[in-house]
């Protein structure tokens, strides 16, 4: 009897397994591919997380144009090697987007798979290893795992076992899963069950400005795509895997305010020269009260009201917070601890970052000539992102500030005492999928094949650019994290479990054969 | 005859200059010196200058140790050269304090010189040039200058002509205008009037942390001192000349809030972790309101009241605030334009930085773990810098937060929803010397020779540890500042106009012989 491998959540698990000849012909179905992936990666593991490391060690900057297009080569060349036309779109000033398809006999169902191969931006000084020079731990770091070397073949891989470096969860993890995954079943003589097409996208991390003008051009290639499936973000923070409905969308803004036109002496000026900072905190104290409410007029107006389905999925699915604040360290979370599967399903106001000259051993006795502030929303389904910003610059509009666009002029720096300079990001809107959809129900299935304690779960709060998608086709879209939720994403020491790859193998392995 | 030379105010003059073989005996006094300092400078602009550029261009940091000492050893030497008793005094880990004497038969009044080698520390991204590489501008840069070559003998000088480095105007312009004081003296046979003593600190920019150890340690030099001078600070902001009787004291904090332990994603846990950028803001807001005034409680408590001679001076005083709101670019300035005169004679809190994560292009859809801010406090008679900061820590604890010194650990943590970590900085009290007393009524004399227009002005906005010099003597303290007020101190681009070098020249000289 073979033991069900726990790879997914961070309970550590030993590792049984039995061997045996394969058998001619091979059985078909999810949970056949389940158990060919297993051996799969038992026996190829340390090839599959060096290929993995070799991939993460390349640069990924949405910015870094050279290096991004090496990403796109290198991608585009590893599914070719794997019987994928493969094809990189173009289009000036963005990265090329990689589209990959691949017929399958007698299969009367395409699903799309769409993975982003850009990460975000890194600040060096924050990581403990530079960002794209992959380190392999024995556990999480902050859990006093140590480094240890990478695994050789015959090494027996521990599933708590990491990788750190940008992207090795979001969104690089998928590559080396669906790659592997593909090797098992072929390997195997198990046969995928649907025409495949790939749609990795180079600049997610900065917003997709482009993808939305690469479906246009495209269309002709996305029109007969029955099922959607995003292949991005964590699991849930239970530890548990989930398959995911809907996401945030995402938008944002720059908010600078002036004071002096230069720094003047804080003693000859200080109470005199008003402080940009004092400025800035008071105008973002206005936006936001203490228990997380946002105070800005209509931010919660148009927003879709909650779903008796969805309420009750959120109610099913384990509520992780307690041992979140813990991981976290904090006592107390916003809204007097309101539950963290109810607050993404409400737009967010974030405070990204902030800045006005320096501060600790760098402060100067200075009054600074500006302070700016970096400001994300986070959408729902019915908020339209322009919109979004249109009321935060109202609210800014109401605490007496003049807006602009550009540092202002003389002029208008002699007309008004208050200013503001805004800078509107672009953004999209959320997508949300209904749970019920029957072209769904067999991926449920094959899921369950590969976590028996699958969470469908409406909405994940992170964002994906997927109302591209929902515009372009009736098809649903449906996400599917593989990376463990405590990856670090968006932040130094990114990391993944080499457990939660090895669910990815699995799981996408069951996805291409699902009935 | 000879035109009064314009040196001083912004407006350039014409220079006219009538030679002549020197008159033997020369003639004595403060019309005198300034007469033969003014002749100096125009015979040795060049040499002058160059000097002063050599200077300039020691990096003086006072955390540099290596090249701090170069400054003082530099110093030192300088003075030395000129007849001076020079010593370099020493403390662990704090740099030199340079000490000199110098012996006038006949005199019955020792005045005492202070000057500060070192300079604030230097953000370089920010200056034009390297603030350690001087460069000559034909005019302010703001007023559209240009670089010029540094003049060679012979060259006529534009007073309007500015020197760009760090420490040009604060706090290195007093040595050359000191030394060519003395050159210009010593060249004309005219004698100094006071035995002189020399003070000069190599780390008020950091506090001026050592200087009370100093005093202490070597009280037998202090001990007999009449008159305490002190070289730095601005000019006044109409463009004359000032004689100053106080400085503000000053002290400062930094204050963290945190919001997770770590860097979490902003739509995965946006409006359920509580970001700490909102937490600050409203922390900081309930510090100052939009008029400028402190909402600390007891903020302004402990001021001494204003005197009814300073009120005078102040009134008397020409009010630049409108051409300064005009140079500075604000429409308005705090308490609803109330003069400068009057606001820098109460306590004022500034906001030096702000600092959380990244802003513009660099930010990232992240939920920081922290949020910093710099505040600084000057400080007027009566205020104790411990006690104001006292009063800040207390109204944080009002807003509900639990106070650390150092990041907070696990337990508090869990424990304390809001917690701010307040980093305490060494600070002093402020300075206030009586206008009427009797051993200045020489100085300023002698000073009026060198300016007509002289301003005579109860307080300095900014702060210089002369309260260490108050409590160890009774001798009256004031402050002569000879640096152009729009000098970028404490900023990048830091500038002295040259018409002010020349100025201090010819002040210092009618300081020298003063009756």
């Amino acid at each position: 009897m073979r033991m069900k491998l726990k790879l997914f959540t961070a309970a550590a698990t030993a590792i049984f397994f039995t061997g045996g000849a394969m058998a001619q012909p091979s059985p078909q179905g999810p949970a056949a591919a389940v158990s060919a992936a297993r051996d799969y990666h038992y026996q190829n593991g340390a090839q599959i997380v060096k290929n993995f490391s070799d991939l993460l060690a390349i640069p990924n900057d949405a910015l870094d144009a050279e290096n991004i297009r090496l990403n796109a080569e290198t991608i585009a060349h590893l599914f070719s090697e794997r019987g994928f036309a493969m094809q990189l779109l173009e289009q000036d000033g963005a990265p090329p987007l990689i589209y990959g398809s691949l017929e399958t006999l007698g299969a009367t169902r395409t699903i799309a798979i769409y993975v982003h191969y850009d990460g975000q931006p890194t600040e060096d000084a924050d990581w403990t290893f530079p960002p794209f020079e992959p380190v392999l731990y024995s556990k999480a770091m902050s859990d006093g795992g140590e480094i240890i070397p990478f695994p050789v073949p015959g090494d027996v891989i521990d599933p708590d076992w990491r990788i750190y470096a940008r992207s090795a969860s979001d969104d690089k993890a998928p590559f080396a899963a669906l790659l592997a995954a593909i090797d098992a079943l072929q390997e195997s003589n198990i046969a995928f069950t649907s025409n495949i097409k790939l749609i990795f996208d180079g600049e997610e991390e900065r917003g997709s400005d482009h993808l939305d003008d690469y479906l246009a051009a495209h269309a002709d290639k996305f029109s007969d795509i029955d099922l959607w499936l995003f292949c991005d973000g964590p699991g849930h923070q239970s530890g548990n895997p989930q398959l995911v409905f809907g996401v945030r969308g995402v938008t944002g803004l720059g908010v600078t305010v002036y004071g002096p036109n230069r720094g003047l002496h804080s003693g000859h000026y200080g109470n005199w020269a008003p402080g940009p900072g004092w400025r800035l905190s008071r105008l973002l104290g206005s936006m936001k009260a203490a228990d997380g409410n946002v105070l800005i007029k209509d931010f919660y107006k148009s927003a879709e009201p909650i779903s008796a389905l969805d309420r009750a999925a959120i109610a099913a699915a384990p509520a992780p917070d307690d041992r979140l604040r813990k991981l976290f360290g904090m006592a107390e979370t916003e809204a007097s601890n309101a539950p963290l599967g109810e607050r993404i399903m409400i737009p967010a106001l974030n405070l990204r970052g902030l800045k006005s000259a320096e501060v600790g051993s760098k402060a100067r006795n200075v009054i600074p000539p500006s302070a700016s502030a970096s400001i994300g929303i986070r959408l729902v389904k019915g908020n339209d992102p322009s919109a979004m910003i249109d009321l935060v610059e109202d609210h800014i509009r109401r605490q007496g500030y003049h807006i602009v666009r550009e540092d202002p002029d003389v002029k208008t720096r002699a007309k008004y005492p208050l200013i503001a300079k805004v800078e509107r990001e672009s953004g999209y809107p959320a997508m949300k999928s209904r749970m019920d959809d029957p072209m769904v129900a067999p991926l449920i299935d094959a899921l369950r094949a590969a976590a028996g304690d699958l969470i469908l779960a409406p909405m994940l709060g992170g964002s994906l650019p997927l109302y591209m998608f929902e515009e372009a086709s009736d098809a649903p879209i449906v996400i599917l994290p593989i990376a463990n939720f405590d990856n670090n994403q968006h932040s130094a020491d990114e990391n993944i479990r080499l457990g939660n790859l090895f669910y990815g193998i699995e799981a996408y392995a069951a996805m291409l054969v699902m009935e």
